[in-house]
């Protein structure tokens, strides 16, 4: 099935420079699939002309003539920017013109904006923002809400949960996936009452429920979906980046200490840039917005070439995956095993 | 001024065989600090001969009968174990014979027992566990709290702040650490309502308060003490040892696979050794327990001797700055200064 995807050509912090080059890498190596680029087509067309491209039956131009900027709040860009890239963007995912979009343009204005237009899928109170994360056991966990939440009830956790499942199943051919909810592990305090509340939902549910993981899992490997709030799940993400950056800082500061070091890192290089490519979080760029009546991909905004190109790939691995329709039909057979369960209702309740 | 830290000797993984040595060498390097080994005379003694020292006024032994599993239930370790190593520890700095303690045994327990021995600083409602982290600035962020507490109030928030500032000042001759509290970035989202509201407080403190900040800052340096709720802070920790031992290990697989990248790595030892050392966990081996009438640090269970060591210098430190002395000063002010302000009232504000 050929795929189309509409890029949101001027988001994130390089607009064109970046996402146009990265779609015609794309383009060239994926014959089945067609882009759509969204913005101001004398921008576009400046960089297809600096890369001797043309636009043809393959590669289209959408005009938009707005720009949602980086920090611009979420209502602002959803009133007064109705002709924005990401917005006209999104609306082809709507009209059926894509099969799916990616923007590095701001994460709140993009999933204000994808949540108006789309909707979400029913059975789905919110969507919820979703990352493939390595692992030690070179799988991935897929970890979710990475933000869109900061709030969540038990019940936003076990949607979180079926979405998550359903990308993993859907995208990595994995029939059940395991599903473990971030908690910790502390003996006198396992989880506070909401993650409770979700593992006895989730007990219940079709899903391969794992039972709580704790942070350390993420990395490990131990379960392929991991659910928590946004607020936690946003920590534990850019905690990890902190992290990652610092490792990377310190081990090329030793490298580069003296003329010896220098030159074993030159020798090393090989060894070097094997474990760099391992570790590099481009190859990880592109969270998926999960829960909506379409496929909403976000690239990191600082993406560069290479790390919008792996953005494209999560998209185009969603919509021919029909990961949209997987989440919906999953919620539909949950809400109904939940509807032929009675609630557990302790013989001390008393009678309302 | 002499220090004497009262070590649970029978806590953790391996009990006597990793806090003996690690109190001798600690002894030894130390001319100036006293050590009391509480647990049971005969693994004790045992466990010096093999390394042919004898006790003498510099190291006592306190006899205790019980072991406190490094599974057992906080509430049943508190209420059946009344002469366990980790209770006499704890007993011998409320008493006075012990300027602090140190134990490897189950967090839970240790709380708890602390808790009910020592009890909370008056101002302070609940005690934190902190830990000093490593920043590419090479210098240390002290997180709390890491897990002792999952649902934490606006004011809970402010006094974790004023145990970490009062920890840093003290022990890392700061006068006035910079305190962030730990949030999401989301333009739509600026976090919870706990959040908003312990920001608000912490600018109206004598606190030097910097602001929000993201998981990312912790190991960017961007501020001494960063302060979120238990759930939060052990996720974003326990995020982290999972990702190093993942970057640790892919880095070892890609100097071991074939004979040229071993031989590198041979050649390599100074620098990848000088690297190890610095990302090394045992270094950041300790977490205090803030907010209690003495001081109690929590060595990982799993520690080995040097790490054992780190958190015997973790306590000695706090002892010898006078740590608790010093949070329960600064929130006498706070409190003072607190009353003093008027809370702010909106016009809109029904009179109850």
């Amino acid at each position: 099935m050929d795929i189309t995807v509409a890029v949101d050509a001027m988001g994130g912090d390089h607009g064109t420079h970046v996402t146009v080059p990265a779609a015609l890498r794309f383009l060239d190596e994926h014959p089945d699939v067609n882009i759509v680029l969204v913005g101001m087509p004398d921008a576009i067309e400046a960089e297809l002309r600096a890369r001797h491209r043309t636009l043809g039956p393959r590669l289209r131009v959408q005009p938009a003539t707005e720009v949602v900027t980086m920090d611009e709040a979420p209502q602002s860009a959803l009133k007064n920017k109705k002709d924005s890239s990401m917005r006209v963007a999104i609306n082809l995912v709507k009209s059926g013109g894509a099969n799916a979009c990616v923007s590095a343009g701001n994460t709140g204005a993009l999933m204000a904006t994808a949540r108006f237009v789309l909707k979400t899928i029913k059975g789905i109170d919110r969507p919820a923002i979703a990352k493939m994360l390595p692992t030690r056991k070179n799988t991935f966990s897929c970890v979710l809400d990475l933000g869109a939440n900061v709030d969540c009830t038990p019940q936003h956790l076990v949607q979180f949960a079926i979405m998550g499942a359903m990308l993993v199943s859907a995208t990595r051919q994995q029939a059940r996936p395991t599903v473990g909810l971030l908690n910790i592990g502390e003996e006198e305090i396992k989880g506070n009452e909401v993650v409770k509340e979700a593992a006895e939902l989730l007990r219940r549910s079709n899903l391969n429920f794992h039972g709580n993981v704790e942070g350390d899992d993420i990395y490990a490997g131990t379960v392929d979906v991991i659910v928590a709030d946004g607020f936690t799940g946003n920590v534990a993400l850019k905690t990890s980046e902190g992290l990652a950056k610092m490792i990377a800082e310190q081990l090329r500061e030793e490298f580069l200490r003296n003329w010896w070091s220098r030159l074993l890192a030159g020798l090393a290089w090989p060894v070097l840039s094997r474990f760099k490519k391992r570790v590099d979080p481009r190859r990880y760029n592109g969270a998926s917005l999960l829960g909506l009546n379409g496929i909403v991909v976000k690239s990191h905004g600082g993406a560069d070439r290479m790390a919008f190109y792996w953005a494209l790939s999560q998209a185009v691995d969603e919509a021919r995956a029909g990961v949209t329709q997987r989440i919906a039909e999953q919620v539909q057979q949950e809400l109904e095993l939940l509807a032929a369960q009675p609630a557990a209702v302790s013989p001390d309740t008393p009678l309302a």
